[in-house]
């Protein structure tokens, strides 16, 4: 039978203020990316989170970001390498921490928002990413995007990468998604969605806004829980594909 | 032939902002309390601090604190135990994996500032901070204050507790120091401090302000080094220790 | 006829984070006490209160507080009267600039949180406090509660203290609010809320736990709009002001 | 007789740690560039600075930058303007009244930093800092680059501005600096600064690195403080100033 890995953006709370529902998104998602203070996600809440997600045997993600809570990491930040490498280092250790409290471990990581999008062309800070997540602990996969500079840099040193798709997302002809601030470029139709991700899956391709069918190497399948929608999508992606026969599995 | 721990503060800058001589004053301890993040310590610091100890091989400590850096964690804050476990278990981490991709390890905990002077008596904080340091790792030394509350909550989940004195400060007969804001409560003579140290050492005794001789269990001796004329201070002390044959050892 | 101001707390969010309904509160107080950054309310979103407060013809007031964004303004600090001083007067002047530009002023200064419930015994706290405003404008009324150290402070200065009460909160025989901790300190039936209310503003007195009428001067009424039903109960309220024929006005 | 202003940054510090020596500068300066809370100084050293600059009549401006303490705002971060605005906002508003109530006032605005450097040419966010000057007082002056995408948006708000050269860096042909990663992009000799200071000031032109005289519309000269040697060429440049009989006067 086929398998799948669903991830999901979680623990991304502040102090009293909430973001998304992560109960209902562990009850979804087989890998949590849990936040790690820089962009969001208190050590209070994270300890919960990862209660909470030891409790549902759902794997545990290190999802780094630039400091940036005013942002929510969503802002390029022209870090230098040095000081990137020693950030990554920092939240991921500051996790793992939580986590070994709560009976799991940290399992593979995952760069949050602008730190994402930069590392898929910007080498120097993908090659920073990189080597933090090596020095930290060179067996821990890195989940991220197939074709970035980041997993070329993380190819190098050995590590492990685990490509994702994007489930609620469009696609460019070059495999790359369409811009946020271009129409069309966020799905909110639930069937289709799930009938997109179900697609790729069996064929290992996505279809472009183009029409074209790009190979798509899809470990891993994103989802998003920060609206009732958010999560009523996901729970629409998780049914397709266990009535598919699919079944949803942490990849590690 | 008698051994002593000697301590000291360091990794306390931030950013672009210096505090102290990190370098001069790894030549002069056994232990370093490295900062984690919340009084000061910014990561890439910590990551250089964390080398910087380890090529001396200098034993690194986590030095906790509330989460006020403009406050340079002096100022007691209010915060409920679930929180203050989270906050604690979070730095401990994060020190602990900047310390492993230097090539050695957080030996010890020791709580910073206000922190520090709270859990003397503030028994839940106490309690709060004992139970992160077992959580994270139940061999991990705590470092502190014989007879506060926090050895006592230290005590009872089986953590080893390392005493500590100050070198340049007075003690009251009850074994508790001299508030700063009293007169006469900080030693600035260097040779007075070296020679009180010594006295400690060798017969387990303080000489209070009121002459009296009260016990004190000398596992360890904490030196400042945020002046010049702190570091002076920690060199002569050191060189008076080798000098009476006593070695300066880390305790862990 | 009668007049009474209703007030509550606005601009409580952070980046990507909300708290409340603002737009719904907007229609409901004639007085918006804006968070200033210390413990929520980044400046976007503080422009963006201003502006609907100015559209609203909503006074508004600098709600000032412990720098603590992770603890929400909550948690007590022990800060020293000189810091305490300066950090209200960056935080007035702050949304005062951020008012200016959206056509309004910052109209009156009320603390939040920990800092309200500190000064209501801290003597040095609610001098620091009182200062503050008086540094920046003597004229800057201040709004909190009767009998506190901080309005015996603002009364030396010659500051105009603004007396409230809380809708939803029940009351001690001696006037101070029964602690949170406490079962039935805080009322959740609108329609009694909204009778008690009338009463105060009628009598000026409140009932007290034990059935006594305790004096107090309602020159406003703070409300809370931070979930669903708060902002139904705060509607509540002011409905029944009106339909007794008592305007809501803003005290400045 | 000809005159000059001198600029400095100033207020630099954070909390417990000290950057410069600001008593030293401002016997130096004309102005004062005062940090603002987001790269640097809290709001009692911000106090405290207002105080000196006022009791020495040296004018104060408002440094204004990104929220960037980690990083000293020395890294660009791609902030919306509607936020970048607000911040600006933010940041004069506080300034402004800790100055207010040292008996002084925030005399101009200076970006700084990441945000200096970044609108000389980012037409979007050099729109943003004008526009937030503006917002706060349309005749507030803005110290900063000629020929900068920030000068050509206050123009055309009509802001005065006002245009400063470098004491101690190397000018490139197009009247641009020389970037700090070359050699030769900053110079160290008090001698050769302080004669290129006067040769600025008498000709309204800078040599540049080959040899050119490229115009240079000199109302002010930001020299550099946070060093002891920095002082030392402050200085000298200030005695040969008013040894060629030039004065050092504010320019507002």
């Amino acid at each position: 039978m086929a398998s799948v890995d669903l991830n999901a953006d979680l623990g991304e709370g502040f102090g009293i203020w909430e973001l998304g529902d992560d109960a209902a998104m562990l009850d979804v998602v087989s890998s949590a990316n849990l936040a790690c203070g820089f962009h969001a996600g208190n050590p209070a809440r994270l300890a919960h989170a990862c209660a909470a997600a030891a409790h549902r045997r759902v794997s545990i993600g290190a999802q780094v970001s630039y400091q940036d809570l005013s942002g929510f990491g969503r802002r390029f930040i022209d870090v230098e390498p040095d000081e990137l490498i020693a950030d990554v280092i920092y939240q991921i250790g500051a996790l793992q921490a939580l986590a070994h409290t709560a009976g799991t471990s940290v399992r593979y990581v995952k760069p949050h928002g602008a730190l994402y999008n930069s590392i898929v062309t910007h080498e120097a800070q993908a090659r920073a990413v990189a080597r933090a997540v090596h020095a930290v602990d060179p067996h821990l996969p890195v989940l991220g995007m197939a074709g970035s500079a980041f997993f070329a840099e993380a190819d190098k040193l050995g590590l492990r990468t685990v490509s994702e798709v994007f489930a609620d997302r469009a696609y460019r002809p070059d495999g790359q998604l369409v811009s946020r601030r271009e129409p069309g470029a966020v799905l909110h139709d639930s069937d289709q969605i799930a009938e997109r991700i179900i697609s790729m899956v069996r064929t290992g391709r996505v279809i472009a806004t183009d029409g074209s069918a790009v190979p798509a190497a899809v470990e891993s399948i994103c989802v998003h829980g920060d609206s009732p929608s958010a999560v009523d999508i996901a729970r629409a992606v998780r049914q397709r594909l266990l009535g598919e026969g699919i079944s949803v599995t942490a990849f590690v």
